[in-house]
């Protein structure tokens, strides 16, 4: 069993993953993404991943063996489990619980393909409605807090299999970025009365200089203080604190802007390593005034180091005005 | 000029560095590491780096030429410039200054060594001594409110040269990691009227457990909560809040007892690509009762993916008991 520890500094909370303990001589150079016959995400390899959790399958198919659209299944080497109990405690200054949650990877089409932008609209539409419902199903259990739904593209940006795929990470507490962004957004509110977010898109809105595009009831901008090279982020231009409650237009529109951001980074950086994540509110909160989920998608084109590391004061060689023309020009 | 941009949500700064802008099509893969003959870091080279800003010398022999023994430059491609004034402004809701501060490079001896255990201990407590000075010196300039001392060694770390060298970087704000750092040490001093700092190194003391060595007056641990495999970070055991009030005999002890961590990593794990930074309190404070200096030492073993840049939640494999276990059972 893995466990949650909390460092009592920050309050920032690690998995300490026991299960995948190594000795010191293990930890070479990591492995080759697997070539397409033994990609375990492919149609026919079925036998090759954990049990089947949730699948849009065709009529008449069996779970665990082919005929599926979309499959859901637990993360292989999972960072945290379903069974069990917490069993918080204190070990004197410390804190800890179980590693109790869940680690699921949504693998999005049978076909060997690498990136989400090669496939249709509809079926890019029942991936984010997998999300939306796998949300639904786990924030029932009243162990858990949040849900992270993200997707690693490329080596550069942590992804071990190259056929495409998301991940959602289901956790028995609040992760320190979505705490603070909670913190920040409930400051700037509690002075202006006003989502923060909101007033980004406001700003953005007017001074078009750092809009990649609006589509239907979102907006893509380059954000102001962008951390790194052709950072972009995707919000619903009217506020909405949880992502897991969109309507089905806007489940439509959320499909068309984030394909259409993706296809104008892959075609200005050239298929880029990238990483997407869906930032949204805590499990045990309802439509709060304050906070306004987005998905931030962040390129990996330059090296982090020591210093970010250290600080979390990044330097980035590209001005977001810069970056927001570039995406802006790309003709679709 | 450089810009600083302020995140409105979550504080962060982020320094946009106008002048490296490049067109998308220059994020090509990183150049290699330059062979020893081309590097501009060994006795010979001077005329291949920024000039000298500090050093110490042979008698008789003169800057920007050989004849030293650990050299401070400016670096090649700052960050950050010391000429100019901050003018501070909004705009709109978002708040930013010139990228005034400044970022130097240590270079740690004039022959093409690769670790910094690799020189005896009297040359490393003159790097220290530098470390210590340049701070002091830094310091003095009252637009500067605080000071990043850190070290990138293997490409993996996000290091672009092998000839083992610091680096310094000053700021005129105060980074969100340290800012978040002092916030929940003064939290913690609020309630309990001690450092948290202090109260680490009692528990750990007592436990031994993760306890990596003890020298002098330091103590090295591998943290509670590590977020990577074999992060060890070493603190004063006396209380002490900022690294450049440091005593010539504390200046000995820190030689010793970080050099002896790092020995002890580079065996057990076959020199690691690994990072360490200097964490201390901001310029503009004076003997903080809350607020402990440290070095953290973070060896770059496993990939950073989606879902810790997203969340600040990590994931580590391995048990810091264990870690700890490995480290203290190599002789030196």
């Amino acid at each position: 069993m893995s466990q949650l520890r909390k460092d009592p500094i920050l309050g920032r909370w690690v998995i300490i993953a026991e299960e995948r303990a190594r000795r010191p001589t293990d930890f070479t150079p990591l492995p080759e993404t697997p070539s397409k016959g033994a990609c375990p995400f492919c149609e026919g390899n079925e036998h090759m991943t954990p049990k089947e959790i949730f699948a849009y399958r065709n009529p008449g198919s069996s779970p665990n063996g082919p005929g599926w659209k979309i499959r859901v299944v637990s993360n292989k080497y999972p960072a945290l489990r379903v069974e069990g109990n917490l069993d918080k405690r204190g070990d004197g200054i410390y804190d800890r619980m179980n590693g109790i949650g869940a680690h699921e990877v949504i693998i999005e089409t049978p076909e060997h393909v690498t990136s989400i932008t090669d496939i249709p609209d509809e079926h890019v539409a029942d991936i984010i409605n997998i999300y939306k419902e796998r949300m639904l199903d786990l924030k029932k259990d009243k162990r858990f807090l949040s849900g992270m739904l993200f997707k690693n593209v490329g080596a550069a940006s942590g992804a071990s299999l190259e056929h495409t795929h998301s991940q959602l990470i289901i956790l028995p507490s609040v992760p320190i970025r979505v705490k603070q962004e909670m913190d920040g957004s409930m400051e700037f509110f509690k002075y202006r009365g006003r989502c923060v977010y909101c007033d980004i898109i406001r700003q953005e809105s007017e001074q078009k200089e750092r809009v990649v595009c609006e589509i239907d009831s979102f907006i893509a901008i380059a954000p102001y203080a962008s951390r790194f090279p052709f950072e972009v982020w995707i919000l619903p231009k009217q506020h909405q604190s949880h992502f897991e409650d969109i309507t089905e237009s806007d489940l439509w529109g959320i499909v068309k802007c984030l394909k259409t951001v993706l296809i104008k980074l892959e075609s200005t950086l050239e298929r880029p390593p990238y990483n997407y994540m869906i930032h949204t509110s805590p499990f045990n909160t309802n439509n709060m005034e304050y906070y306004h989920w987005h998905i931030e998608i962040t390129p990996r084109l330059t090296r982090v180091a020591g210093f970010e590391w250290g600080t979390g004061f990044y330097i980035n060689p590209v001005l977001p005005e810069q970056a927001a023309k570039f995406l802006r020009e790309v003709q679709l």
